[in-house]
């Protein structure tokens, strides 16, 4: 059975949806891309025509996020789990701590890895306000004077918590961004190494990005794998090993259809209406509810309960005939979650909301 | 401009050419995979459907291979210099070397990263026979008595050399066959750990298998990041992280394919078919030259030497003209290089040889 597509929106959490267009344009290609007659797949990642891929990628990716000459890009496997490990190897020096940000699940598993390497000193910065789950401003959080950097997790994709903050530290800030990088204005420059795993607002799984500020490199502990140290990353332009180069293509086409959009600052305007219009309905409602701080609500993934769990697989089943995929929320939270990365279009939202308005109708 | 693909052969040494009937599927599906919608590259991996391709994927593997129950498969990323690291981090555990067989370019890198975690006992296999390269039988091979596993590359893609025989020894033998897996049957009870790069054999690059018996699990030391722990993987799935879903879906293509073409047993003899055809169109010209003793000749990979050197970037040239890609050797070895994977078909080869010929003619 084939499905109109325009009428399908995916919500999934990671690996997530894609820009149609994106998607379109692959398939067109997928099997003789640029007349050679073999997919980009199928070619070495160091021909002339695979190398341009990569390089257009990482000159779309900086000015979009407008990097500065100083830091490094780096497109590596192994998504943020990978680089939980490489931050400690990459980054501790003869340092014995680094202090850790906890705002959520993600945050705590980088912790949990972290402590392979070192003892790291953790800040848990989650707290109640009016009843609701936030985040303790950045003032508040204690930072270790020996920490070799700081860490947090700006969105917590499970949990639905947004940080808004910056750790005020003349540390360096190390940020795993994987459910928010581009999907906001950043100054990179505030940033020692921003991480993120593709899955979600950069292309499909298995590549990561990696933006390491140049004068943090050469620091790397001699145990870690070749294959993960930036500074020999960043020496080979991320081909010490073979890259996964058909992410890495796609990747590339993901940041060209959203310069096409206005770049960052054009999503962002895009993904604030998402949001508002989502959690203005939601608030607005006695039948669903969001249980985070409006002040900590993440623009990517929307939790949501129902004020009746026992009709959650009802509300699952009808959604998913109606062509809104992927909406269950993860078992650490139960209910449903809204994942709204940037290639969900405004009027998947408003379908979403249209579905939750006749659902509450007739079960309220 | 837009090729007739039927008449491409793609000689790539990897990322390499995939069977054409597996990349024609993967675009009909690619935006709408099952009616879902949406690509497979754009669902959770831990939906029941993602789940179901992944069993699948493995479940054929293991049939290809007739891989033991004792045995794990394991599905990875970063490619085999990721496991460069990993085999040392996993395997040895009190021990503080471990014997690597020389045979080439890629067993010399595999001990280049091994040094990093153990003082590696290297044995030169290398050796000339009648002018040309050629490797020790394994009866000649010194295994050090206190090594914790033998580790050797049946295949050494740069240097078209291929090790037929296996270490003599009762320690885990540990093989890198990245350019060699699935393409000649072996018997992986003789293994204690079997680890390949997707990139030739398999699917795209960004996934690589490890088989790896079981009693060789729980050795892990505790620098290794978790991303590499075989135990962690198998206890998991290989979801620990979000895996490459995508190339995971595409290798298991792959794998169904292999079926149908008669499995390692179909596609050796059209392998063996293949590599005797260009050999012996290389020994009985005087224009070409193959520079591997016959006992260690590569099936997989045929490097070859014009007896004018000054003509390479013409043959080269006229070659990809008529649609024979990538043939430039690799820079180490220089002159040619023919990659012959699986899923080059015999009508490659013979559409390479005739091209030789000709070429023979006009420039000999």
């Amino acid at each position: 059975m084939e499905q109109n597509t325009d009428s399908v929106f995916n919500f999934s959490a990671g690996p997530a949806g894609l820009p149609k267009a994106v998607m379109q344009q692959a398939q067109k290609e997928l099997v003789d891309w640029q007349g050679l007659g073999t997919s980009v797949m199928e070619i070495s990642h160091r021909s002339k025509e695979f190398i341009k891929v990569a390089e257009e990628a990482e000159q779309d990716l900086r000015d979009l996020l407008n990097v500065p000459d100083n830091y490094k890009v780096l497109f590596c496997q192994g998504g943020a789990r990978a680089q939980f490990a490489a931050v400690p190897l990459n980054l501790l020096g003869d340092a014995t701590t680094a202090t850790y940000i906890d705002g959520g699940y993600w945050a705590e598993s980088s912790v949990a890895e972290a402590k392979k390497y070192c003892q790291p000193d953790v800040f848990n910065a989650k707290t109640e306000i009016d009843g609701k789950l936030a985040i303790l401003p950045a003032s508040d959080w204690k930072i270790a004077p020996d920490a070799a950097y700081v860490h947090f997790c700006p969105n917590e994709t499970i949990d639905g918590i947004e940080i808004n903050d910056l750790p005020v530290t003349d540390k360096p800030i190390v940020a795993d961004m994987s459910s928010t990088i581009l999907s906001r204005e950043i100054d990179v420059s505030k940033y020692g190494v921003i991480y993120a795993g593709a899955q979600k607002n950069i292309g499909p799984s298995g590549i990561s990005i990696v933006i390491v500020r140049d004068d943090l490199l050469g620091m790397a502990k001699q145990v870690l794998p070749t294959i993960l140290d930036y500074t020999v990353l960043a020496e080979k332009d991320s081909m010490f090993n073979t890259p996964p180069t058909f992410a890495w293509y796609l990747s590339g086409l993901v940041f060209k259809w959203l310069k096409d959009q206005g770049g960052v600052k054009g999503i962002e305007k895009v993904n604030r209406e998402k949001a508002a219009l989502l959690y203005d309905y939601i608030d607005q409602s006695d039948f669903y509810r969001n249980e985070i701080h409006p002040v900590n609500r993440s623009l990517m993934n929307v939790p949501f309960q129902l004020a009746k769990p026992e009709l959650d697989a009802t509300f699952l089943q009808l959604a998913d005939e109606k062509g809104l995929k992927a909406l269950k929320g993860h078992r650490a939270v139960g209910g449903m979650r809204a994942s709204i990365y940037n290639a969900m279009p405004l009027a998947g939202i408003q379908a979403l909301v249209d579905f939750m308005k006749e659902f509450e109708q007739a079960h309220a």
